[in-house]
């Protein structure tokens, strides 16, 4: 089967032999999403070595469980040890043994055919499509959001950062019926969600609004985002971390004592309030894809994931 | 009237006339405490130039409300404007035009005479010595975690730093039956919260002990213990940042995100929760003294107070 795998900091699409199931789910990959995340696994982030990629659609060719083999699924990436404290109290996601889908010690998505455990994987509804269907995972994520604080009606809230997780994090913030602000450099990303009424900026913009926020969500993953972020928030007000940052990050943690800021950091989120979202059409996901190309061709589509001003790449089988 | 008195970074005990009330309460000081902050200072920190000191015990001499002369009083430092939406709010502590005693724009408790709003003083009880009144302002500090989180009975709760403020908090917390741990480096400083059942560690002892703390205050302001701090924390633990740290902190953000941990700044606090803990004799004080000068020899107690192994220092007009 075709993959598109790292090894050693080496990028190349292989033809390795077909995955066996091996107790797991083994799934047929429809169409997978390439995330920030693999570009950064691909420079050498999280010494990651063998299929990446970790968003995807697919069709569950063989798995134990028989109701679920023929259904279109997308799947939670992270796999639990399933035995420790955490995993028995329901959340796998941070399980000190976890393996992560593409990620941490489990071949991903970006190839024909990929395995989870088959508690991982969730049934898509027929009314969202394969392209939106990639989505739920960098949308769960946007979801998590909500998991670790409670936005009321009427708060400011900035993002920083206009890439597909800044996007995709305004949309949902903006639901909560807050007062949202999009902070980014590119006039053409920035338009996705300023069609659905959300005010956007830019950075020099948005430095006449100093201690003006209740919330700011960090979506850029650029120290020059962590320091704006600081500079927005109000006395007492929370800044959400939500992109993971790759290198050691200075801060003014001085600044963090005297104004009383709570910082949240925020990574992956649970599936069903994305689907239902998708399912409601809540959110515009359709604009945020920018080109899509066969597995065959993933070494084009990585490096035109990395340009600027290209959003969503696809790659297919 | 004599001040310890910060010019440039230059310190001195300096007669200077004596202060006028100037629409505010006028106190005569029976006993001020150094603040590791005041250290800092009179090296420059905050660019403050004026009389040091913010944490005291005094008589009003001087003020509108005539029921408050001849009161024993302590004083909370923050004086807000009074006019923004913060200090009608009840929040001066976060006022952006506030000055703090001894601290921002306004001398400060190192002297034989201060000046402070009115508003700001708090009568001290007759049980309360001022040798434990100089105690309300940090210990309000402490105190001012329970502002910024709630904790449960079992939790397992680590302190950073055996100076005074690590030794206040890790009191305050025991109270609140949780599991608390302080961790430092000097055996003669644990000794006080040892005596009242609290686990000591040292840091190398603690790094045995990854992962398992809910909460983690850092009291010790060295970027040694904020990453120690982020090591003993489990997924979605949440990291108190108690002192101000006086550079730019490098963190490691990837961490926070990817454990989803919280990160609360934590400053003041109020200074009733604080009195009554030292009205019901709850917290040991009297073991945190370890000399006492008179303010003409402010100097000597300075420099006493940035020695090695020793507490907190007073200073007597």
């Amino acid at each position: 089967m075709l993959a598109l795998r790292v090894q050693h900091k080496r990028l190349a699409v292989q033809e390795i032999p077909k995955l066996k199931p091996q107790g797991e789910a083994l799934v047929r990959v429809l169409l997978s999403g390439i995330c920030n995340t693999d570009l950064e696994i691909a420079r050498g982030y999280a010494g990651f070595n063998g299929t990446i990629g970790h968003e995807f659609v697919g069709i569950v060719e063989k798995c134990s469980e028989q109701s679920l083999i023929g259904k279109r699924v997308v799947g939670e990436i992270n796999a639990g040890c399933g035995k420790c404290a955490l995993c028995l109290g329901g959340d796998s996601r941070h399980c000190a043994n976890r393996t992560v889908l593409g990620i941490v010690g489990r071949d991903g998505a970006h190839a024909e055919f990929l395995r989870l455990p088959s508690r991982n994987l969730v049934d898509l509804p027929q009314s969202i499509s394969d392209e939106q269907g990639v989505f739920v995972e960098p949308l769960a994520a946007a979801c998590g959001i909500l998991e670790r604080l409670s936005l009321k009606s009427g708060e400011r809230v900035a993002v920083i950062g206009d890439g597909k997780l800044g996007l995709l994090c305004a949309q949902v913030i903006a639901l909560q019926k807050t007062s949202t602000t999009l902070i980014g450099k590119h006039k053409n990303k920035m338009r996705v969600v300023a069609q659905r009424g959300i005010e956007t900026l830019s950075p020099a913009q948005a430095t006449k609004r100093k201690r003006q926020f209740d919330i700011v969500v960090e979506a850029s993953g650029s120290p020059t985002g962590f320091a704006l972020a600081l500079d927005l928030l109000r006395p007492r007000g929370t800044l959400v971390l939500k992109s993971t940052f790759h290198d050691i990050t200075k801060i003014d943690a001085a600044r963090i004592v005297v104004d009383e800021i709570t910082i949240l950091g925020s990574r992956c989120g649970r599936f069903k309030p994305a689907i239902d979202l998708l399912k409601r059409g809540s959110v515009d996901v359709a604009h945020l894809v920018s080109e899509e190309y066969a597995l065959a061709d993933g070494m084009m589509a990585m490096s035109r994931a990395g340009r600027r001003g290209v959003m969503k790449v696809l790659l297919r089988p």
